[in-house]
């Protein structure tokens, strides 16, 4: 009876903290959401030095709270779950735990510069928290579309890579002896990743005639191969989407707009927001 | 009887200023377009200080005209319409009034060197102008597109946002004590988003090994995934285009365009076969 | 009989000049091409001091020789069309006789530095030269989706230079006193082009950290933004290869696509089996 | 009888080193991938100054053994195929030897700095490798989009080269006499390809007013124009996935992608069921 009474409690915790269908739910999720929108603010400002340095006091409190709020929820997952272990070593566990820690761990390691990446990962979370508010729905049949063109885009992305490596061996020689910046292979494939994406930074860019005819012909050639990942998406996309189950589900929504009629004329093709008949001035209710 | 005279003049103004079926109104528009050009020019080459010392003079005048003419128009607007608040309240009347203003302001606050960015504000109303000009036609489907893709979209941006600031933060652990510009986490954050976006202006750059092959492997990433919201806007486009049924829904809404404007509560979005404001019942005439 | 004869001689030179028909009208374009290819190379030789002080009096005599080829070519045109004036005034015509003129030129004005641009005009000569080898055949399709899409892609780029320009004044104020190159609104609207279109030279780039936020924002708008010309024009262009009316339409262009040009107006958009001019009358032969 | 047995011992070897159906056959293919991984980590290593200075023996040994290993690799190629000046003379042939000899060319050339080129090309072999393991299949209906597509996609390069040879001309003579990097045609040429493709080094970029707004023009073009490609690829891409009668043939050519190579004449495109070699009718066993 304590046991079935405790396992109660736990499942509505575990109902509050994992769920979002009820109020309570709801609520939790919110507010952690808002904790960890505040946790990366404060990252971010403690990395701007000349904040941080006015500062000090305001940022090393607000981390201390933060830290201990994000500790108790640690404990309050591990407590509330059937199968603690499980979530300890999942994902999500892990970049809980990571994210935690690194106020701690700032008392026995001094420069805990680094230290910051890991409270960085704080914002992980939002994806966990934003899946439970089934917000990702939206993004559905985009998953479904990048699910479908993964294999392709990475043999794609796989060609690419082998261009960019012979092109950087090739401009690693062309430009050799140029103050260009094309110091080493490593260095070479790194530029022409820049420049086959069309990022093109500038910090390394041809100084020969050569270099500069070979760099052209890259672009050109990026320039039409970049086209071949959109098109791939596109199509896929559109699979996804305009399959009869969809087409289906789209009529039902152009339905669904709105089904008030006017009393007066009976004139039915009003806006969702109208609230005088537009044929004959009458109030729509 | 006086009334209904006054409210007769009222009237031919209201569609002279608010709409563009008469030949009147037409001049009006061009006439307003023109005007608005004339200033955009006016406040650009007066922000080129070396044009500006020469001309001081003219540029002023060619203001203070400008000015009049904006103040006599928004006045009009103001008396025409039925309910003046509404209107001055309104997205365009605030831009109106803003936009209007920024001379008159120039004699209390001295300096007033950002009273520019008002003046540019004049440009909004262009889409105004356009709209009254069933221009926008020509967009109807794409905005359809956007409009359709605008939550798909706005899920990718936010995803997109999250991993720059991850990136943006363990890149500021990886290129720290480097003189490459990553000096803060909001500003590598910054430089993420530079470098997934392609844009790649190179004033941030990373100088380490291990920098320039995080950045690569973002770059790659980039370049796979700017091709999802061009394939929704590709789908969604093709969607909005393709079938039948859109195919006459769309003549009906060519059709439906139309630049009546209530003289009462200033709705514009109405049929082309309404009599009636959909908003608050007043006649259309 | 004796102006027949002549007629029957200015025909056939007018065969070979204008049309691809037949072996020698193929030998000359191919000629003509070379030719053209030759002079591009000079011009851009010509305009590398270090080589052009080398071999000054080499590119001198060849652009002699080219420039008097041309020459030639030009008055044979007049000579053989029926109607000169109407060739002179034509747009080849012009691009003709101004790719020609440049050498004469330099006698009159020193320093012809800018007539180099003239003699890059050639350049364009070879989409006539294309056009008639049936070559550009391929672009079909491409011309008709561009073409339909056309209307639409304008009304974009107008959104986005708007955008721009109001973009341009906010910088300009934001980045105002800093030395980031924002030094008039002109400037900052260039820039704000050179962000939106992903190009990002970096001569002009935010130092403030609002307007580094504002870069971003304006970044992530333009990478959502970039996938509506290339929806419209993938749309478009599925359209216009689609359907299978079109289908049946394309072959019929294929065959119809033939290089006679009347020799009295000029008009080149024949059908395959016209025997007449369709503008004029005159016979093909 | 011993020519028998020793063409047994050949035909084996041949399916270990050409084929990947057997286990012997799929080991050989994933060591020889390793081998060339390593080998083009270490090509890459070398060309680092700081780290080939402190291992240079490190490296020397590695380069010697993978090197030997390659030359045993190229000989039993040479040995094992019927026909060894088909295999020495094909494109791989070269490939093979052209990537081994650098190490043997470095005794008889001091400075070999451009022989590191030559290693480089040994990543071509992968190719090859991932050919036989089925791998490409992938990519197949992308390969048929492309192949769709080449003869568009040439024709808008070709035009996009014309554009920016024409806008080099004229950017040469805008910028000229400022000290912005348009040195020359070819380098402006160059510029115009890199702004175009929006790739934007920034190593070149106009200073003058003029110069900005051409290059604003160029930009807004170069946006609407990224499109072109994209379109092109997508609705061949869609073609050569969408319609039934390729989805059959799709699912054919997945089954006849198998990995036998003709030992006589080398031709690897044979059917699933094939027994003996389409080219030259030798039996594939």
């Amino acid at each position: 009876m304590n046991i079935n009474k405790q396992n109660n409690w736990k499942e509505k915790l575990h109902e509050i903290i994992y769920e979002a269908d009820t109020p309570a739910g709801k609520l939790f999720d919110i507010i952690l959401l808002l904790l960890i929108i505040t946790s990366i603010i404060l990252v971010m400002l403690e990395s701007v030095t000349s904040f941080a340095n006015q500062h000090l006091e305001f940022l090393d409190t607000a981390e201390w709270i933060i830290t201990i709020l994000f500790t108790i929820e640690y404990i309050a997952r591990v407590i509330v779950v059937n199968q603690p272990k499980k979530y300890i070593f999942s994902f999500y566990g892990i970049v809980d735990f990571l994210s935690t820690i690194p106020k701690y761990l700032s008392f026995f390691i001094l420069g805990s510069h680094s230290l910051i990446a890991l409270r960085a990962l704080r914002l992980m979370r939002v994806f966990r928290i934003l899946k439970l508010a089934r917000f990702v729905g939206e993004s559905n049949n985009l998953m479904k579309a990048l699910r479908a063109s993964r294999a392709k885009i990475a043999v794609f992305v796989f060609f690419v890579l082998i261009i960019c490596i012979i092109l950087g061996a090739i401009m690693y020689i062309v430009e050799s002896g140029q103050d260009s910046g094309f110091t080493s292979i490593p260095r070479s494939v790194y530029w022409a990743i820049v420049t086959l994406t069309t990022v093109g930074y500038g910090d390394i860019a041809p100084a020969t005639a050569l270099g500069q005819l070979i760099s052209s012909i890259i672009m050109i050639i990026g320039y039409g191969v970049i086209a071949i990942p959109t098109g791939i998406v596109s199509v896929e996309y559109a699979k996804s989407t305009s399959t009869e189950e969809n087409t289906t589900k789209n009529i039902q929504e152009d339905i669904h707009l709105n089904t008030q009629t006017c009393s007066n004329c009976h004139e039915t093709d009003h806006d969702d927001d109208a609230n005088f008949c537009k044929t004959c001035g009458n109030n729509l209710h």
